[in-house]
């Protein structure tokens, strides 16, 4: 596709950390790249992503079937892209998006046993075939990403998603590992068990390699 | 699939009159069938699929992307598929349903120009599969159709998709034309621009026809 910006994705199981790897790199981006830099994740404040979104992680929606779900999370990728992926790239940005395809596929293909080629074409259809340049990963151990969660989740805020067992994140990761296999050229996989400190200067020397006009 | 019940579908242009046949033919069906009959159109009082459903036809959504809505739809079936449609099949039930997986591939595929084939595809996700048995089709040309539409409604109460061109709506019926002519066997086509009781008694005997368990 001839976009001229650059769309990167960051993947991982949870408690990886990559959210907080993200916001470091942002705050450490930013001054140089200032409006050429966009950092999102779903649903990107797109107020009908937003909506649907709502619905996915009401709590009240316990009886949502597993396909309910994997379609309102590509609807609401759908409109993410749409309000925010594609016009940042049409503008030349560089786009750093935390979470893509690539959850659904690990998350509700493997984790929650739909089918990842399934997934992949449900997403497919939402995405228009659009693709991350490089997707970063932060590899951890389901133990220990599964600890990290405890230590820092305020209980009161845990949604429907949240309650699973290790099963799950076992198959989630296992998912990303086929991922992985299946796209050795996109993937840079990072050890996220790492100091946070290290994690960042690997995932900066991998955006730099893919996206090298933006740090000249 | 191994149900005990059947399921018939309804289908149509929009000023088809297909509902009020429904709803007619429910009144003289139920006392003979009681609770053998169940009479449902998306979101099917789901609670989950009825708050997809709010997000499709709210009017403030005017920036949904097209494959958006598509993918709701198919959400809100999915859920309306595994509340009502298959217990009530698996319960033995005769189940008509007001529109189904034909509307999105004639509405959203024809009308909306994303494309048949691919709205067949994340349909057949939601559904796994199920097809009705029959599917009973209300035909009306596009000029009748608009014009009962402009009697009947309510203009306070005009959602987001009654905001539509002709063209579209001659889009819609094309795709519903080619449907029946790849599913010959599937459809029984009726012209719903006789009167009232005639379309609902050739409606009747095509339900006696592919239903007669029911009928004994």
């Amino acid at each position: 596709m001839g976009h001229r910006g650059k769309f990167i994705s960051f993947e991982g199981p949870d408690g990886a950390g990559k959210t907080s790897v993200l916001t470091t790199i942002q705050e450490l981006l930013a001054p140089a790249l200032g409006e050429r830099l966009i950092v999102t994740r779903e649903p990107g404040g797109d107020p009908i992503a937003e909506q649907i979104r709502s619905v996915i992680l009401d709590r009240k929606n316990q009886a949502m079937d597993v396909r309910t779900e994997a379609l309102l999370y590509a609807a609401s990728r759908r409109q993410h892209v749409v309000s925010t992926i594609l016009p940042a790239l049409e503008n030349g940005q560089l786009v750093l998006c935390d979470r893509f395809v690539d959850s659904s596929i690990a998350y509700q293909g493997a984790g929650r046993k739909i089918g990842e080629q399934s997934i992949a074409e449900i997403n497919h259809f939402a995405t228009q075939g659009l693709l991350p340049a490089k997707t970063i990963y932060f590899d951890i151990p389901v133990s220990v990403g599964l600890k990290r969660i405890a230590q820092h989740r305020d209980t009161k805020k845990i949604d429907r998603l949240d309650v699973e067992t290790v099963d799950f994140h076992e198959r989630v990761h296992a998912g990303y590992d086929r991922l992985i296999n299946q796209n050795p050229d996109r993937y840079v996989v990072i050890d996220a068990s790492q100091e946070l400190d290290v994690v960042v200067a690997e995932a900066l020397t991998a955006i730099q390699a893919v996206a090298p006009e933006y740090f000249e």
